[in-house]
């Protein structure tokens, strides 16, 4: 079975400058991960009207999903909403039951808090959106063909993505098995490594050197989707460190 | 005059698995500002090598500049050396300097380190490189036309970036001044925010919510290559602010 693929685009100004450290990345690779929809692809793109439609349609014809990240909120510089309509050739209208949702909570407000135009863009949608949920700070994201659409900060972005993970269907998930070794270089170990990569064709044998104070050594990562092969081949590489004269240890440095 | 744009590859399984959270972004994105030469797009592709030959011909063709980070090790998941040398169609030929320099290393060792055939392929280049110096870990980088080919480990990235530096010639420095304000909704202050963008339109007015224990509010950046443009446009959006019925402070939020 194959799995279903995914692209993460993170639009914003502020990664690109270096003002915000994306933390979106991680949390999305890791749950799409266990949902079966491994990430093949991320980019960082600017709030730049031709840059975000002509990435969105490149990108949305190449994988599964789409999730977007970031420029949905009631500000200039948040262009991605009218960003979709463009590219899928929709009108950008007024979504009535975000309108509805975000009016309502506005009026709410002691004292009523003021449903101006600014605010009236964040219920203003492509044509034929579904949204989606947000429990931290009302305003929905959404869903349009293969593209969700989330906010960039990290907290509004988990919720939105639990409230649609449900609703994905995803491939067998991905999972991993990873052994390390303190004092253990990795020049030492790498012939040995490819041979044992060799004979696990369908998994990703991934190895990565880390630094500590005191020391540093490798650690190798497993990764697919059948856990027996994962399990077997971390075995093997537990083996095989011993034989190089490390003292291998199951699981991530510390 | 108009800046060298820039363009960052994220080559690396480990970050679009999620085991590994990228902390190189955010340093080239601040350095490369300050040098002149800002960060337009960032992309974060898989140690496989029809992927990374196609998107390294893509964005050399595209950006002043290319950096990469990642898979210049000695195991079998490092491929980026190799693909550079077949997205430029020359060679993948041993080094000289670099052969030179990782030999004398492992023979200086006690016991002598084996300069085996893994360690030997981080010696192994396209050929027509120059090379950029390790001061951590020895084994170089190198620039292939306008492609510089750096470490993922960031420590060594950060020393491999700071060797280069001084060889690449910016446009004038992005500089940028920030407003924050508790407790001010970025919905109700969006509107007159647009004007003030409007004012400067070679400036990057950005505007991010933040979210704190007992409350959050919203911080205004405003970014360029005129430091004038830029202290005013902060004084602006400070008044600004100010007139909405919040109290800001300059600079960014804690």
């Amino acid at each position: 079975m194959t799995s279903p693929t995914a692209c993460l685009l993170i639009i914003g100004n502020e990664v690109l400058s270096g003002r915000t450290q994306d933390a979106n990345l991680k949390f999305l690779a890791t749950r799409l991960g266990e949902i079966g929809i491994p990430l093949r692809e991320v980019r960082v793109i600017p709030d730049v009207r031709a840059t975000i439609v002509g990435t969105v349609n490149e990108v949305r014809a190449k994988y599964d999903h789409v999730f977007t990240t970031g420029g949905i909120g009631p500000t200039h510089d948040d262009i991605t909403s009218e960003c979709i309509a463009e590219a899928f050739g929709v009108p950008w209208e007024p979504q009535p039951e975000a309108w509805r949702r975000l009016e309502s909570h506005y009026a709410r407000q002691t004292p009523p808090g003021d449903f101006n135009a600014a605010r009236q863009r964040m219920a203003t949608m492509p044509r034929g959106v579904v949204l989606i949920d947000n429990v931290i700070s009302l305003a929905p994201g959404f869903t349009m063909g293969n593209v969700h659409v989330m906010a960039g900060v990290p907290r509004i972005m988990q919720a939105m993505f639990e409230a649609l993970a449900p609703t994905l269907k995803g491939g067998p998930p991905v999972v991993s098995a990873a052994v390390h070794a303190n004092g253990l270089m990795e020049g030492r170990i790498a012939e040995g490594l490819a041979d044992i990569q060799a004979r696990y064709p369908d998994l990703d044998i991934g190895s990565y050197p880390y630094y500590r104070p005191g020391g540093g050594g490798v650690a190798v990562v497993a990764k697919g989707t059948d856990s027996d092969a994962v399990k077997q081949a971390a075995r093997d590489v537990l083996v095989f460190m011993r034989a190089c004269g490390g003292q291998p240890i199951e699981g991530e440095p510390d």
